[in-house]
């Protein structure tokens, strides 16, 4: 046998039948939550030109890109977002866009690096949103709303949403005087919020001591709406005290849609700040160390592509929910089989028609196909969820069995089908 | 700009939001199906070793697939079918296999050359079954049942379901002793309807007249069940017999489904007869040079996994199903929104209300977000097929406007929502 032949590659993963019924059903409640706002699914191809992923404004590394050459000798990757298709798609599929416009999107990407559950997910599900063609605070709000709601839907309790602004970082930084590799050195220090390690590299440069000590404090400038409050005093620079009303704003308008217990801010969320140009966000669940959900404003993007159209969007992380919700013990409803339906060659017909109709009465009905005894059947039964196993001889003789109960009832197909019927009635 | 930023790689697509609405549609209609037959779904990787997909009875060429590396040096493939990673998945990730197992996908899968509306698809959308564990007739209908069922469901009208049996081409060639590079010959001619290039390929050979005569006229034996009949015989070798019989009882089968409208007979069914071992079937439609679906039994399959287990199963292109559909002008119940709902910022906490309410009663709910004029906003709504304008001024000034009839009603917060409750009452 070949070595690889019974192997799957690091990062992907097969996702099996209950895992699998579950990440749907979270998908079309998410896909509903989308569509209840206006937001119309597009797909993007699974693989593109290199080129249409490496812009300036890119979001992803060029290492962490699946590449392979197509015949021609051209590059292409494996999408590593869904959001920078949208935008070449935006760019380059409509005559005229009249704003809003509202797409969507589920499907998979892909990543050398992208942190799960302690390993790397290689291959990952995303379902996003893209508001596109405003540039405001209720377009910004919109986006954390769905995403908000879209995550109630899944069955997900105990979530925050954290807001930043990346040009309240900017403005500092401009204020400051530092230069390019300084500002990253405070970014990283930052983001790894070690306000000492801030201090220490900053003594070295001159600057206005108020302003010194709010960049040292933005690792600890996060919470409630209050943050603002505290740090609107001391902001004296244009582009950081707009931010900060951007943010108030924002808040306001969820406010307006009773979110605020979802909300936090935090200042200090200075990651992706080449790529987002005003809101930035993320959302946080206990016993998860990343974030399921990453968003925010990119305004430069969708121009790469020759058009001039802001945007807002958030990617759900439909695997690190998946996993959030499982450490929740959230419940699920799954479908299953209802049924085990099972014939001799003479009852085959009947049969077919009683499964045809239970079926079409909205009942999952599976045929056992086989010559098995009635202790295999309820065995199968039992070991796939099954609750009842109907076994036909002809017209007149069939046999209800409860695997749950034990409970057996003889019947005809005339009294069968009509009770199905008369149920289905009953319950509209 | 870089040069490829704008464009799209041959042979795959953007799929845009009405086409991708009605595409979801179709989708959810054939996985419900699968469902009410009892398939369970499993999503495999998008990538996996070559290794995988390099086995004896494998069903596509080398050269059809996309290949790349990973890190260490491996060949990765994207997957080119999904049933070769059901196989893995059947022969590897389960203790201990019950029969009947049934597994169904809907996913992508990717080739260099598979043909689509006169040109190539290289990225495709497969849905399909695997029926695993059993080598029956019965199993082998149910698959073609369940195919026939989905087809339905999907609103496809005037298509037949070609079956054949690989093992009578194959019992015809044993016994004629053709070497092997006389058989591929045979069989590329068959394939391609030409009896008289048989006739005289077949001149040089000594062999039965009346095997000769069968093989001659194996492109024209199709049609009702009655060519089994015909061909029956003149049938010496048992593998042929055997296969006439088999054909004839899964026919059987399908009688007592009520299903023979939808079925024809095609001995010179012969292509992939490497990967096949039983059953082999097509689905037609008017207006379409390619099969929207194929399968059959495939029994060696597993086995390069490592497990011995029968299989049948088939694979419904889904693009090309949704070419047949719209050639055929079917029609869609495509989602949309029903509204879309406009605020001053005073009004704005009341419209959130109303749209949460709205949307919960299972309406489409888009807020205009900005400032539109009445008459921008009625030519949005047209353009994006909205029959309802909700202008929110308080909570006691609510206009709703219908975008198609020109009516204008005026209303309270308090009117609204009870009508839309007691509305959704008279639903239920």
């Amino acid at each position: 046998m070949l070595k690889w032949k019974l192997h799957t590659p690091e990062g992907v993963q097969d996702i099996l039948q209950k895992e699998c019924a579950v990440k749907r059903e979270i998908e079309n409640k998410i896909a509903y939550i989308f569509q209840s706002y206006g937001y119309y699914e597009v797909q993007p191809p699974t693989f593109e030109f290199y080129d249409v992923f490496a812009g300036e404004s890119g979001l992803i590394e060029q290492e962490t890109m699946f590449k392979f050459f197509d015949h021609q000798g051209r590059i292409l990757v494996l999408r590593p977002d869904i959001t920078t298709p949208i935008a070449r798609i935006v760019a380059t599929k409509y005559q005229q866009i009249v704003p809003p416009m509202r797409l969507c999107y589920i499907g998979n990407a892909y990543r050398y690096d992208e942190p799960y559950q302690g390993a790397k997910l290689r291959e990952f599900t995303q379902a996003g949103i893209e508001l596109i063609g405003l540039n405001s605070s209720e377009a910004d709000a919109e986006v954390i709303a769905v995403t908000i709601h879209a995550l109630l839907a899944s069955g997900l309790k105990d979530f925050k949403i954290d807001i930043g602004q990346v040009a309240f970082f900017k403005g500092l930084m401009e204020q400051s005087g530092l230069d390019e590799e300084v500002i990253e050195k405070v970014r990283v220090l930052i983001d790894s919020k070690n306000s000492v390690g801030i201090k220490e590299l900053l003594e070295k440069y001159e600057m206005d001591s108020s302003l010194k000590e709010t960049i040292v404090n933005l690792p600890s400038l996060f919470g409630g709406i209050d943050v603002i409050d505290k740090v609107e005093k001391t902001t004296v620079n244009d582009v950081s005290r707009e931010a900060l009303l951007h943010l108030k704003e924002v808040y306001g308008v969820l406010l307006d849609y009773g979110l605020e217990d979802y909300i936090s801010i935090d200042l200090g969320m200075v990651q992706s700040i080449n790529y987002y140009t005003g809101i930035i966000f993320k959302g946080f669940t206990h016993g998860l160390g990343f974030p399921i959900c990453a968003g925010g404003r990119y305004d430069n993007l969708i121009s790469e592509f020759g058009k001039n159209l802001s945007a807002t969007g958030v990617a759900i992380g439909v695997n690190r929910l998946l996993s959030a919700l499982e450490s929740q013990k959230a419940e699920f409803t799954m479908w299953h089989v209802d049924s085990l339906i099972h014939y001799d060659e003479k009852g085959r017909k009947v049969a077919f028609q009683i499964a045809d109709e239970l079926r079409r009465q909205g009942l999952m009905i599976a045929t056992t196909l086989g010559n098995k005894s009635m202790s295999e059947m309820i065995e199968y039964a039992k070991m796939n969820h099954i609750d009842g196993i109907i076994t036909v001889v002809d017209q007149e003789n069939i046999e209800l069995y409860n695997v749950v109960t034990g409970e057996k009832i003889t019947t005809t197909i005339s009294n069968l089908l009509h009770k199905g019927r008369s149920e289905m009635e009953e319950k509209e």
